[in-house]
Parts: structure tokens; C-alpha cells; sequence
């Protein structure tokens, strides 16, 4: 299916509070803002979850990790097995879940084949490069450091996050196409939300300041008020 | 809830063909066969399928993979969630995802806090004895190169397997408990499944050999028959 | 040849200023401190290092890290290697570098074949049963998180240290031996090392505080007066 | 100091018989080879002899693995540190050795401070308009299968090595400037080495098969003297 953009992700991660029935309230809060406030939401479920939510919501869902069928053993999660979940898309790398250089083509093809919208993680504008070559869907800017943090680079170098942008931009004014744009790490309020769309970003996310907000329907206003755009 | 044995699980790994809808034709062809036969059959799911499943059968569920909430990071499955969905287990450890040491006791401990059954994988008689001080609740004996193979121990050398049962009742003749033994790897038939409980384990099971069967229907009652004990 | 001890390490770990050239007079230090004070030092130098540096010191050097050749690729370092090599031990885990349960006693085994020193991390007292069972040389006791701290457990919990060091003693009641217990993490002070050698382990060290040391002599005096013992 | 091409890599890896004293006759060997044939040769000679080696020979020597030193921990090979001890190069990626996409920028970064040559793993020209971003001094082409065997790409699809040494060339006409082309995987006699030339690479090399030959000197000049060009 793959995602649309501008898009807000709510990251689950192994959360507390986000794990089966507990899942069920706040996706509803979350199917609730979007449609009041015509804003784009996307989830990403705990693992075991995924199939049993996709049933139960419209949002468009992001397995928080697969890797093509060939490739998973014990254990993994196959971009074959997501995608019949009825997932949108998938995280092929992410800060806390590295994967080597040569597993990311057959991933990004693999998404390709599956309508899967392949999310690639970079940590800086060079890699970027690099990562462009490989065409995924979705570049993923994010530093490590920047997890769970307050002082993500969202507050305190935003240029930074412009000048990824205009990386992105430049490397491909030949083909017409580029990636998305989606930068996390530190993003906890709106104004943060803000902040980062006024870069040029296509999307962004929370985990952490979603998870733990003291009301999560006030925060996820809040963060609907920042995304540009709207579902219409 | 934990397992009960003796016990035959169908691991699903990523096979084509057991993921979601393809997976509840094969389900209901092991309830049917447990049910006839009286024998204890459990699977491992594909892990998105993990709660969607739980609600679709009653067989006993196992996680392929698992660990403590507070160690799991993006794209890793927590303990905690997989209590939550209903199974039954989960692999701690296999031979192909192995685990450092330092990892295995706060699992071991968090699955006996969440009722989960605690599956330790060990390569050899001296590793199970260091693994027993960790009081996992069943312990999977299986050598690498025997998975999908067609010479594994079980056919070349069920000896091996009688002496690491020997070793594990030995090692615990002080407690009066110790874990059920599993044996893993090249089990392709009934004859497997029956030379295997033979020497005295508690439990076995096949993935390549089950999803690949030409009749599942049929294979699997040569292994109910092959499994000792029932459910009543 | 194995360690003796009570022995002080210096781990060089991959720190700046002790490659090499660099080596050369830090080692000296550490032999003349260890000659003058009758104190027995060893030190894990950068592994390039290894072979030149046992041409050049007297001093037991000990591998950062090693496996088994057969279980050896590319830019990994063999036990073999690192024996021929004339060291005296190796780290077969460590909290920066954690290995498989399966693949410790391959490796134990080969270190007593090869008469190397057979270090062995574990984070707690319950780790340290399993570990044991598969009679390694020495226990390196460490917890991830006092790692170059200045709040580790010797400063904040010696009592920890005490019950650890009871347990190995226990465990080991029947045989007669028993490994090496090996206290790491956050040991930054002489009065550290007499702290934590009060707690009765056999072994101590450090890193960062050893090379950082403003006057590294001064600060390796104040170490060997802690260390019990005397090298005649 | 970087290599020079066209080039044949002996890698020790783990082998036994290649570490130490045992790596003194080998190289000696090399040395006298490529004197006498004017063939460039290069080693990757067992960790913890790299600098003991580089004492000892005029060959360049390459390590088998290493990182930037603000990345190693406990048992890694820092690139400060084997650039300190003399040598020509380092593999930053290995098919049994893989690192993370996010990974290797800095890493190839440093190789240019440091004056070392950046050898970069891709196992397909897809992947290697990748890794051309990131501007490596040399690419390995290699697919995992090939280590090791005797029907590998240089013997059964040396088209496949043309098409990447296109897509190499290609990538770079803006810059005037490429990196180089390393082939390896399963190239075990001369005639390997003459057809692996053919295809346009800069270098190749072997491991078993230089390792296990009968007669080591006879092995080389069969190399030699499919190796084109002369070291003067």
C-alpha cells in the first residue's frame, strides 16, 4: 500500500500500556484526531500485535523491523508475512537496529514487490547519498543520540535538518523521484513538530513523548496542529 | 500458562504458506489430529500472526523469539507482549539466534513471572549443565548443522540424545525438578518422532518437514501416533 | 602459561596513547612498579599490538578477545593465534563484547588445551552457577553500567562484591577449585582496588583510569599498595 | 600509504600455520615472488601479529577488519591503531565480517585522515552504486557462496565481474576518479587469476587456496604470472 505524506508516526516500540487490548484506546484516540483534524497518523505496533491490529484499524501501520523471506530465520519477521498482515510499510533499518549494507537492496527491492513502503535509516547527509542509490521509499534521518533525548537536533540544529533536506532535493533532480523525508529523535511537543515540518520534512514521529504523554488525545492535537496538510 | 508434554510442536518459522489466512487451514488440521489422536501439539507462529492467531485456536502458541521489556528495542518482541497475546512460551535461544549468557537468567526469570514456558537452547551436555543453574523451564537440544537436514542426530546418533536426558536427570536428582528436554533438529517423520521419544526426551518437533509435507494431514498422524502419552 | 595472582590488569582497550610506540613506556612503568612494589600487574594490549609487545615485556599479557580457530572468519582473532602469540590469557566475553552461551565452553576448552588464562564475564551471582558449570579460569564480575563510571559497584555496593565472591566459594565446595574471581568497573582509585580486593576477590583492574592518569606512575604506586600479595 | 595495483592479496585469515613464526617463511616466500616476477602482492596477515609483522616485511600488509577508535570497544581493532602500526590498508567490510550502512562514512572518512586504503564489500553492482557515494578507495566484489569454493563467479559467470567493472567505470566519468575493483571468492589457481584480470579488476586475491597449496612458491608464480603489469 505504501504511506502518504505529510505523516505523523506514532512508535510503539516495546511500550508499557501499547500491547494488545491496551493498543485498542489509543488507537481509537489516534483514528479520532486524525479524522477530526484531517491529519495523517500512521502507528507501529508491537511485533505480535500487527496482524491483530491491522483487523481492528484503519490507520496504516509500519512493522517495526522485516527482512526478506529468504533471509529471516528463527526469530525474524519476513517482509513477506507483513505484507499479508496488510502493513503499509516497514522500518529495513533503524538507529537501534542496524543492517548491513548489503541486506538493504534486496529489502528495498523485496518492499517494491510487496507495496511495502521501505523506510531506510541514515544518521547523516553523506550515508544519505549512499542510501539514494538504493532507491528505498522513505529515508529515515535520525541520530542515535537523539532517542528518548530532549535535546534532539529538531531544537538545537534545525539547519541541519535543512540541509539534509536539500541533499535529498539535489540528488535527484535528474529523476524526477526522491525518497521522503521522515526525521526523528527528540520530537516531544508540537512546537518540536512544527519546527521540523518548517525544514521541508515529509514526516516525523514519536515514541517515547507519545507512550508517556500525561493526555495522550491534548498531545496528539497538539501534534495534528503542526502537520501541514490535510487527509482530504 | 506454560506447556504441557509430551509434546510435538510445528515451528513455522518464515515458511511460505503459514503466515495469516494460510496459516488457519494448517491450524485446523493440527486441532483435528490432536483432538482424534489425543496428542499434545503446539506451534510457533509466524510472530506477526501472534495475537491474531491466539484469538483462532486453542492449541498452545509458542514465541519464536523473545526477551525482557526493558532489553527490547525497535523491532525486538518483549516478554511482556507475548504473555499478553496468550501464548504459552517462547525460545529464549536457538540455534539460530543465539544469546549471550548475561541475557538468559532475566529472561528465565521474567518468563517464570509471566507463566510463560522457558525454552534454553544448548548445544551439547556441557552447556545444558550450566544452562540448568538457570532454571529454564525446558531446555532444546539441537545441533546447528542438523536444522533441515536429513542426517540428525536423531537418525545418526540417538545415543547422544539418550545421554544428555541421563545428564539432565542427573543433574538434578538434588531438586526433585528439572526441565523437560526438547530434541530438535532433522526430525522428518514418525519414525524420527518415535526413535526420538525413545530415548526418553519429552518433547520434539519439525519445521521444514511439517510445512513441507505433501499431505500435512497425513504426516502429522504418523507423528501423533509416534508421540507417547495423550491429553487426557 | 595462565595468570597468577592477586594480579592488577591495565587494559588498554583501543585508547589513544597506547598503541605501538606508545606501549612502550607505559609497560615499562608498569614493569618497574611491578618489580619495585612487588606487585603482579598484566596488561591487555590494542590487539595489533600483541605479538610485538610479548617480544618487549616481561609482563603477562592478556587478549582482549578470542574464540576457537575453527569458529574464527575474517578479522576475528584466534585462541591459537593469541597462545602462539606467548600470552597468558584471553577475555572470552566481556560487557563491551558478549558471546553466546553455546560458545563458551569450545572455548574454555581450547584455552586449557592451549594452558591460557580463560576469562569469563557474568553480571551477577546467578550467571556466575551457570557459568561454573563450565569451569572457567576466571570470572570477570562487571556491570555493563560501571563501565568507565565513577559510581561502580566497589564505591557504591562492595557488599554485592562480598556475596559474589561467597558464592563462587560455595559452588565450588566439592572440587576443591574454583575460578579466579575477577572484579571489574569503575576501579579508579588506590583506595578502590584495597576496597575491593577487602571483599576477597583474587583480581582487579582498569581502564580508563589507568591511562588517563595525569602521572600514571604516581597513580599506578597508590594501585599496588592496594594489591594484596607479593610476587616472590 | 594506501596500495598499489594491479594487486594479488594473500589473506591469512585463521589458518593454521600462517600465524607468527609460521607467517615468516610464507612471507618470505611472497617477498621473493614478487621480486623476482615484479608482482605487486599484498598480505592480511592474523590480527595480533599485524604489527610484529610489519617489523619484518616490505610487503604491504592490509588488516582483516577495523573501525574508527571513538567506535572500538573491548576487543576491536581500531584504524588508528594498524594505521600506527604500518599498514597499507584495512577491510572495513567483509562478506563474513558485515558492518551497518551508517557505519562505514566514518569509517572510510578516517581511512583518508589516516592514509589507509578503504576496502569496501558489495555483493552486487546495485549495491555498489551505494557504496560509490561514500567514495571507498576500493570495492570488494564477492559473494558469500564463492568463499572458499571452486565453482565460484570467476569461473562460472566472469561476465557478471565485466558488468560490475562497467558499472564501476560508469559511475565515476563526473569525477575522474574510482575507486578500485577487488574481486574475490573462489579464485584458487593462475588461470583464475588471468580470467579475473580479463574482466578488468584491479585486484584479486585468495585465502585456502593460497594457504593449502602443495607447494606454496609454485602456487604464487602461477599467480605472478597471471597478474598483469610490473612493480617497477
Amino acid at each position: 500500500m505504501g504511506l502518504s505524506y505529510p505523516l505523523f508516526l506514532v512508535n510503539f516500540k516495546s511500550y508499557r500500556g501499547t500491547a494488545g487490548e491496551d493498543a485498542l484506546p489509543f488507537l481509537e484516540t489516534i483514528e479520532r484526531v486524525s479524522r477530526e483534524t484531517g491529519t495523517r497518523f500512521a502507528v507501529a505496533p508491537q511485533l505480535p500485535d500487527l496482524r491483530w491490529l491491522a483487523d481492528r484499524t484503519d490507520l496504516p501501520l509500519v512493522a517495526q523491523t522485516a527482512l526478506p523471506r529468504e533471509r529471516a530465520g528463527m526469530g525474524d519477521v519476513s517482509l513477506e508475512s507483513v505484507a499479508d498482515a496488510g502493513v503499509a510499510g516497514a522500518f529495513l533499518s533503524h538507529p537501534e537496529r542496524t543492517v548491513g549494507l548489503e541486506a538493504l537492496r534486496p529489502a528495498i527491492d523485496r518492499c517494491r514487490e510487496l507495496d511495502l513502503e521501505s523506510i531506510v535509516w541514515v544518521p547523516d547527509r553523506e550515508t544519505a547519498r549512499a542510501a539514494l542509490a538504493l532507491e528505498p521509499d522513505c529515508l529515515l534521518f535520525e541520530r542515535p543520540a537523539d532517542i528518548a533525548s530532549t535535546e534532539g537536533m529538531v531544537r538545537t540544529d534545525p539547519e541541519r535538518i535543512e540541509r539534509f533536506v536539500e541533499t535529498v532535493l539535489a540528488a535527484d533532480s535528474g529523476t524526477g523521484k526522491r525518497p521522503h523525508v521522515f526525521v526523528g529523535g527528540g520530537v516531544r511537543t508540537g512546537e518540536d513538530v512544527a519546527r521540523v515540518f518548517a525544514c521541508g520534512v515529509d514526516a516525523t514521529g514519536a515514541a517515547s513523548a507519545a507512550v508517556e504523554a500525561d493526555d495522550r488525545e491534548t498531545w496528539l492535537r497538539a501534534v495534528a496542529d503542526a502537520v501541514p496538510g490535510s487527509l482530504e
